[in-house]
């Protein structure tokens, strides 16, 4: 079968199960998310087996360590996945809520939440991404096509495999949730226009692929884009809350897009507060601009294209800036529009900073890790839109829905 | 100055345009709206002779009488767009809306409606839909680029001429509402590829308008398709209400997007209730399949195509079906997801119907026509979407809006 003949046969069925899934009541679809739940912790073994293999691939082939943790299925995570499941089929089924309002003209007017229909997600190496989409999009009550990354193939056909096992067991269609397990490039090609069938497309992952995605689509895409996260230290703020709050931006897994990539530091308190952090962030490799390199002696250059750099790494750009505007002005340039925060004391700075950057997330006096649909209560989240439309920054279940209008009426005309 | 760079200086100006426009408080947008407002009433004439020009180079070029009446600036239609000027100057103002909550770790989480940027409108032939999306633009903080039709060229000439000179006489940037006035077809694939500067294009009319732009977007697209709006007569019905119903969605004003193009009639009341609907749309031409020419004698034969067609006349197709799932088939193949309705006093094929229409808009016993922005209490609309992602139906205020996430915090972490 030639690739395309192979895509759009996926994309028919995918269409074909979202109509019975749209019929599901909530509590087909949480038995389902609980199956497939009970499915991956008995079968764990399987799935770190399946893991394994990835992982010994993805060393022989030179990937980096934090590419590696990112693909990395330890049993905790794979416990993560399990608990993430069970906590998606607890949540308030989002579909079929009605708000409703009588019009002066005497009709109901309802509005009333429905599936999108058939969500094709195309993403990189992290393949608890895998479960948490499927999950997502089937308690939304949507079909899915995954498209994950080469390096994660044995470890997503391992779990999706336990998921449509899942379906199967308890009466939902398994094209529900597809994966396309052959590599050739045109796959996603082909996938993004399948607008007769797919209804959204969300691309995770690198400038390339996302570029592409957004190039070539005719369905709607919403980008979850890199994330150049950025901090600004204020003249006025709180040292010890500051270094904290870098240390776990940075530090806490450098491997995720709401990690800290780029440091702003106010020139008034640089002196001071550099050194100290070097300490703090002793196993971190840092990248100076000229300025910062007076202080702190021994670290690297930060070239101009280092400040458009998701490392994703233990690495991080210092930059001594000589007020809010150019920082402001910095993120403006550099940032990818995804989380970026203020550490300062000053009120009136902090409102600045937040009505001015454009970003999806900005945060104050807090970690930008914290920009998550987790901690945020939206349950796992599909992703971290960097676009402006439909949904912006964590999306959620809810995210994930559309809506439609019902005119229950007695006769009403237009006049 | 060649075409591309015509346009990508437009997009440019739009852009810096809308940075001081986020800016701008509710009372400085409502008086540029008001202004607005009072130099449209005060040159009406002017309006409406550029108009006239419009009018005779259509009757020249032989346009249909239904695309000449949208197109017609009629002075109860200039009255219409001062109305709704001033009433889009009343509305509350989407942006800055704050939800804000404490979330278990301490911190305070915010979602701020924002304005998303920069809109392309891209639409054919109706010229109070530049007044109009120019003031919801303007209201929800957005700049605007519009691209109308060529055969309203002078008409929204004049129109936007008044726009930005209301602009500069309130100190808001004229170009907040930019006129693409060159009419290469180049012009329409450079705009909706201007993603550094563009967030969002609207295309309103034709097919192959449409499919244009969806393919050539680089742009997100929100799609304001075609309308071939069904209503579906069931067996058990208040005849009386049908009759009054259909005439509405057919005659009230046919060259509308809501208005009804396809009635499809249970075979058990058709040969009692043609006759009669017959009557009363005696100026409406018909088109019959096999059986409802055996009813109604003398009408004309529906094709294949008809059933796919968009009059915008008074022209109308009408289909005998033998029950509720022929009726949803029908719809389904023939439908563009716009408006369909149900009459009916059967409260399981009520229900049914609803739930099986995939339509942005579903009506019950209730006119199609009713299916529009203002009716449903949004405002004047910027377009009726066929589109499942950020907006579906009647468009307003609220949907001309992003949002971005603010974390304040007192040192939060990532645990």
């Amino acid at each position: 079968m030639d690739i395309q003949t192979y895509i759009k046969d996926m994309a028919r069925k995918a269409k074909s199960a979202s109509v019975v899934l749209r019929g599901k009541r909530a509590e087909e679809k949480n038995s389902a998310l609980q199956r497939i739940a009970d499915l991956i912790q008995m079968r764990q073994e399987s799935v770190i087996e399946a893991n394994r293999h990835d992982l010994v691939q993805g060393k022989n082939s030179g990937l980096s360590a934090a590419f590696l943790d990112r693909l990395e299925l330890s049993r905790s995570r794979v416990d993560g996945m399990v608990q993430s499941l069970k906590e998606i089929a607890a949540f308030e089924d989002p579909v079929g809520q009605v708000a409703g309002v009588r019009r002066p003209q005497g009709f109901i007017l309802e509005k009333v939440r429905i599936p999108i229909g058939v969500v094709a997600m195309i993403y990189e190496s992290r393949p608890n991404v895998t479960v948490e989409a499927a999950a997502l999009c089937l308690k939304s009550g949507n079909s899915v096509i995954l498209r994950g990354g080469s390096d994660a193939l044995e470890s997503n056909r391992a779990l999706t495999a336990l998921i449509r096992e899942g379906l199967e067991d308890t009466g939902v269609p398994s094209d529900a949730v597809q994966l396309v397990e052959r590599r050739e490039h045109e796959g996603v090609t082909w996938l993004v226009k399948q607008a007769e069938y797919v209804d959204l497309v969300i691309p995770r992952g690198g400038e390339s692929l996302i570029r592409t995605v957004a190039e070539q689509a005719t369905v709607p895409v919403i980008k979850h884009y890199k994330g150049v996260c950025h901090l600004y230290i204020d003249e006025k703020c709180d040292t010890e809350m500051a270094l904290s709050v870098v240390h776990n931006a940075k530090v806490q897994r450098p491997g995720t897009c709401n990690a800290l990539e780029t440091l702003l530091v106010h020139q008034k308190i640089s002196a001071q507060f550099l050194p100290r952090l070097r300490q703090k962030l002793e196993n971190v490799r840092m990248k100076g601009c000229e300025r910062t390199k007076k202080i702190l002696k021994n670290i690297e250059h930060a070239t101009e294209q280092d400040f458009y750099t998701e490392y994703l790494d233990l690495v991080m750009n210092v930059r001594i800036v000589d007020s809010i505007e150019e920082a402001i002005a910095h993120i403006e340039r550099y940032g990818s529009n995804h989380t970026d925060g203020i550490i300062s004391e000053d009120t009136r700075h902090i409102q600045q900073f937040v009505d001015m950057i454009d970003s999806a997330v900005v945060t104050v006096n807090a970690s930008t890790r914290l920009s998550d649909g987790g901690v945020f209560g939206l349950g796992a989240e599909i992703g971290i839109s960097t676009d402006k439309l439909h949904a912006r920054g964590p999306m959620g279940l809810g995210e994930l829905t559309s809506y439609k209008w019902v005119v229950r009426g007695n006769g009403n005309l237009r006049t």
